[in-house]
């Protein structure tokens, strides 16, 4: 199992606080705890299992996590000076009906209390209502949102295994693609192949959906396969908090229309014309611009209503954002997916690949197969 | 698919507003915005797709949502007077780069100052700084961490849901457990057969492990089951936003040792002493030494190292606890599950059934099979 490296992980904290004019950092978004000391929260877990917080003491250099009692006997190696564990539950001094969110709110007041900083900054949205006195607080996210952009080796790295684990998802996705599968049975597949690839759970999102049938959804159905269908299979597994996302649309048999295979020929031309324009310093309504232009070409731009792709990293859909509005260009060292697709009574197909946005432009991470067939 | 009765989520929101000294209470955890609305936003959208927020005003009776824009095209009928779409994608006036999160409280914000409260009252954790101003916030958890408790009916039905959801994922796992099977094969095979039972993609968590091996993990692994191996089972799946939590040891074959046998044999009777604790007003510690001294009558009280159960409902664990220091005491109306286990060298063995709690006694609501072979 990949992990994100740890002296990498003291390097971004010390960039963080180097960029931020605060003397206390408080973080409470589980992605920017991960990405920053490496714990891992799952994303199933972080419901059950509430608020964790990291505070970068910008005077002493020193990292301190608070963390839930349930998670404490997962803590691996950890870029953290200090671990402090609030306990709730089983071992609770609170005593019984303790609420975790109660107690790691009190915890987190307690400890920025200690430390009377003078300038604090946090994440708006994630900093809870109450942990801090009345002062004002610097929003991290802009700071941190741009500091993902460009992504680290060991990001790289983990982004990479996802990529990995979704080819074998793909695999599995198309082996299963057959007259009388249901859409269930397909994604089912998917699931099955990403777990066996990444050799333990993985949270496996996606859009599993036969495209030639009326009024197709995006969750998958007990709907069976039947001759000339056309299965959109859009895979994105979450592995160890990094994403991969990419899509096929796999026809049954050669029974497909011809209104079909003219979109399929079109979502490659635009999926083409969108890689073209993945070069650093190009805008993200430009890439849009691209592959929207080549559907065009074809009569299709009506049939695109969505983004012609986003940002991989933590979230979806993380920056830079490929829709019509945005102005944000292009960094080497982006991870980026291109996505095209079109959709008309009866017919449609997305297909979707990820890149690594470098010098000389694009290097495609994703080798799935895109064939309808 | 199941749903929450929308006049029940009425209901529910007149007695958490009848319950409050608070003249606007703002909620912002996903699982009680479900509760309260019918909104589902699954635990797997959560960290993609930020905060939303329930906005309360007891003067008027009136419920407004502010939810992502991403949420936007998934809004089915709700209990909610107004519904307030956040911008921050494709349609954002925002511009690039908006972040979901600055936007989510920024609209918050901005509501709250329209309404002009007097007095708030907002979920410790979960209600984000900079939301409100700095007026003392009155702590909504407690209110309803107790009002969660009994079920109502319509959440009696999607926990039955969640139940037969599980039954099923049991069965797939029993028929994959033999020679030669890996975990994760187990694994897999439970996770097709809820997905399945319920029709559609079907969030499993769970402990499949190999109990029978040195040092056994919770995390299913690629060891392959061998002659004499017992599998341990305890999965819980969230089906719309609701749990079920129960499990099974399951043995390959009739090779396993002695001393799995006695472990057997005890657990069963662990499992029989507990459900008779299952009264109302007994305390939760009550039933976790209930638990814990039957186990003690075959020498295993030293190798029961976790809680006897706890109650079902959004979180795990949720109330109540069956651990030591438990004062609660048990209503009718809860949902609990009892799981006992004992485990050493070589062996170890966890049953666990889910519950509804009567005034005569525990339901039953879980129907598997808990027997080694």
């Amino acid at each position: 199992m990949e992990r994100l490296d740890l002296q990498a992980c003291r390097a971004r904290q010390a960039r963080l606080m180097a960029a931020v004019p605060a003397d206390l950092l408080i973080l409470n978004n589980p992605h920017h705890i991960l990405y920053l000391t490496g714990l891992y929260n799952s994303e199933l877990r972080q419901a059950a299992w509430g608020l964790n917080s990291l505070l970068l003491d910008a005077s002493s250099g020193t990292a301190t996590l608070l963390v839930n009692e349930m998670l404490a006997h997962e803590l691996n190696a950890l870029a953290a000076d200090a671990i402090q564990v609030t306990p709730w539950y089983a071992a609770a001094p609170a005593g019984p009906g303790a609420e975790q969110f109660d107690e790691a709110v009190t915890a987190l007041r307690g400890r920025v209390e200690a430390i009377q900083p003078q300038r604090i900054a946090a994440e708006l949205g994630w900093l809870p209502q109450g942990a801090v006195g009345g002062e004002a607080v610097l929003n991290l996210n802009p700071i941190l949102k741009q500091m993902r952009r460009v992504k680290d080796a060991d990001e790289l790295r983990l982004i990479r295994e996802a990529v990995r684990v979704n080819e074998a998802a793909h695999r599995g996705a198309r082996a299963a693609v057959q007259v009388g599968a249901t859409e269930l049975e397909v994604y089912n597949a998917a699931c099955a192949a990403a777990v066996s690839a990444f050799g333990g759970p993985v949270h496996l999102f996606g859009d599993f959906t036969c495209l030639s049938r009326p009024n197709p959804g995006s969750v998958p159905t007990p709907y069976a396969l039947q001759p000339g269908d056309v299965m959109l299979c859009d895979i994105f597994p979450l592995v160890n908090g990094y994403r991969a996302d990419f899509t096929a649309t796999i026809a049954v048999d050669d029974g497909y229309s011809e209104a079909q295979d003219r979109v399929d020929v079109a979502i490659h031309e635009a999926l083409r014309a969108g890689e073209a324009a993945l070069r650093p310093g190009a805008r993200g309504g430009d890439v849009y611009r691209a592959v929207r232009a080549a559907l065009a070409q074809h009569g299709l731009a009506e049939h695109f209503p969505h983004h012609a792709g986003h940002g991989l990293g933590f979230d979806h859909p993380d920056t830079p954002y490929f829709v019509p509005l945005s102005e944000e260009t292009l960094l080497a060292g982006e991870v980026v997916a291109l996505e095209p697709g079109a959709y008309g009574p009866g017919f449609g197909a997305r297909i979707e690949h990820n890149y690594l946005i470098t010098e000389g432009g694009p290097e495609r991470l994703s080798n799935h197969s895109t064939a309808l067939l």
